[in-house]
């Protein structure tokens, strides 16, 4: 039966916007959401009044969903969603503009997520309102309060157990930011070697700063439509080919104890990987380009093998051979990911495999990229997609 | 063609589950969800296991989707979603229930609201955290910050503009404690006369203690599975026959010009009565059993114009005529409702709803009931269903 599936191919990705990526946008983040929506509405050649439905996530800086719509100038919303979400949300809400779109209970759909991630309010840092109950009362005595932190633990467990090597994170941080020399939207300008990355300042180990990713102003929209509409938007669709949320009984009370899972060498992209290629009927040899949420070098390495590129263990030797290259068998955060054009809490990431699919890419564009996998988040729960710009049957 | 719509019956309320409602639960907003989810799978003769979804909104005091799911032992979720939103979620959150299920994204899908609406955070009360921002600035100079002062305004201008009488809110009170004393779930215990609507203290003209919905602790959940999946469940299903979540230009920015609206004599309901008859080929004189979000009387009378059940203006006397009591044409609200039963967001308005279509509801039950409409929110925006027992073909 295949009501156990997503249908596949029946909403498409057509617009795409974003703002200038900064340091400081001085602007509000409202006027950032607006902007890089009404880019996405223009991209597809559609007209606002055409827009009925707008989704955005809000862990830390944000604006509400209807602040935009009604700034937008939008006559009718028939979905709106604020999740109360971090990273692991984007590519959920793709989904969800994706069955909006085709069970026809909307049009077409902005997906958004905005935020002055520097001079607003900074996600890396210790000041999480909630961080004095839940589960995190047991770490803050000890300081224990940070995203770099947290996953420094998962990282350091990589290495004893695989003996992953820091050279092998840096070449994740070299390699993305050789792709964003040629991403002209991309924050970071300048190439970095080896040893900038080990002269580098150690944030906690064994991440440096060239570990973590930026803290961005800026945003970044997407929208979404029915396959049949997509025919009549100006450029190539992106269809969803599968799509699929993971979580599951590692996510804990108030999502503090993703430090205690069982397995901290790998994250959800192991149970994501297997629902996609389910779902769209594809293996990894079948992908021509990846997107990995990359809040850390580390978290591609465990992309790399939850989503079936590299064996377990292996993640760090294969980021390292080159074959994650522009050159390599399986492009990776072709236009510099998170660490080296912009975080905008994922959904820049989601943007980029848009982007390939429609052969945007300028410099950076994967020849004859037909099958694009996405992921949303770090942890033990999240999000992706596997996108292609081939028409279904 | 039939894609501008919410294909109907596609999807079905299965579960109904609820703690009991007090002034002081004694107990965290956790523990409260479990229980209501607990029983609402129970409810419908489903397993732990069988349930893949997770929904739930948070304005206020709340608890995570992800830490409910965990505290159930659910081994898989396929979808979550912890909406920052109100009252005018409840139904949405069933629609996207609907959704998941109908597409096959999720087997089975809980959908909870739990709080500690009196003895932890009040909603009615100044302390939002958010009110020093946004359209907010503007208000607190004037001290104009509540719920109940806002409503007020809107109540005012029917009262002005159709003569609508504060009798004739009384006689919402008085009749939805009626309907309460038939309920054993319900709060208030005792009846209510004229003279103790009229005895009740003014919070803000011309509201009287009695205009307000309870404050509550407690929780309540209901489970979505597809229609398919239904006809195994222990209980007879109630089909989601239509669906829709209503906004627009009317909402402002940051949700605080919901006072400078046009025309404050109506609200969302008007636009949502249209597209649920529309999408269920049906008219208001189909419907057997009304559940109104009544977060205030005021707001019942706005419901029963807005969805149809009487002319623009003809709200007051309508209600006071006794059409919408028990034994009227058309009964409304008919466990007590957000007045008399308990306040857990409009979630408990949904679940009467249902419990009213399983001919479940006792002294109260509504004879030959088939189809219900319910409605989430009060102002611009909101969110409701049409509801049914009869099978869909």
């Amino acid at each position: 039966m295949v009501q156990d599936h997503y249908k596949p191919n029946r909403s498409a990705i057509v617009g795409i916007g974003s703002t200038d990526y900064s340091t400081e946008s001085g602007r509000s983040v409202l006027s950032l959401a607006v902007e890089c929506c009404r880019k996405a509405v223009e991209d597809a050649g559609l007209q606002a009044h055409e827009v009925d439905g707008v989704l955005t996530f809000n862990a830390g800086d944000s604006v509400s969903a209807e602040a935009v719509a009604n700034s937008l100038g939008l006559p009718e919303l028939n979905y709106v969603m604020e999740w109360y979400a971090g990273g692991f949300a984007p590519s959920a809400l793709v989904q969800l503009a994706g069955m909006l779109t085709a069970t026809g209970t909307c049009k077409s759909v902005l997906i958004f997520r905005a935020m002055n991630g520097r001079s607003g309010y900074r996600l890396g840092g210790t000041d999480w309102s909630f961080k004095a109950d839940g589960m995190w009362q047991y770490r803050m005595p000890y300081g224990y309060l940070t995203y770099p932190q947290t996953m420094a633990m998962w990282c350091r467990r990589h290495m004893i157990q695989y003996g992953t090597t820091s050279e092998q994170l840096a070449s994740i941080a070299i390699n993305q930011r050789k792709n964003a020399l040629f991403n002209e939207k991309a924050m970071m300008k300048k190439s970095i070697s080896l040893d900038d990355y080990f002269n580098s300042k150690i944030i906690v180990e064994p991440f440096r700063v060239l570990d973590l990713c930026l803290e961005t102003d800026g945003g970044c929209a997407l929208l979404v439509t029915s396959a049949e509409r997509s025919e009549d938007c100006r450029r190539k669709p992106v269809f969803i080919k599968a799509a699929a949320y993971v979580g599951g009984p590692g996510i804990g009370s108030d999502w503090a104890d993703f430090f205690l899972w069982d397995d901290l060498t790998e994250n959800f992209t192991v149970s994501l990987g297997k629902k996609l290629y389910r779902q769209a009927g594809l293996t990894p040899d079948d992908i021509d380009v990846a997107q990995i949420y990359d809040c850390f070098t580390h978290t591609v390495i465990l992309g790399l093998e939850g989503l079936g590129f590299c064996k377990k263990g292996e993640g760090g030797s294969f980021a390292a051979s080159g074959e994650t290259a522009l050159s390599g068998t399986i492009p990776v955060n072709t236009g510099g990911g998170m660490l080296s054009e912009a975080y905008i809490h994922g959904m820049n990431v989601v943007a980029e495999a848009a982007v390939q699919l429609r052969g945007m890419g300028n410099d950076r564009q994967v020849q004859h990229a037909t099958h694009a996998i996405v992921t949303s988040g770090a942890w033990q729960a999240g999000s992706g997609m596997i996108l292609t710009n081939e028409k279904g049957t």
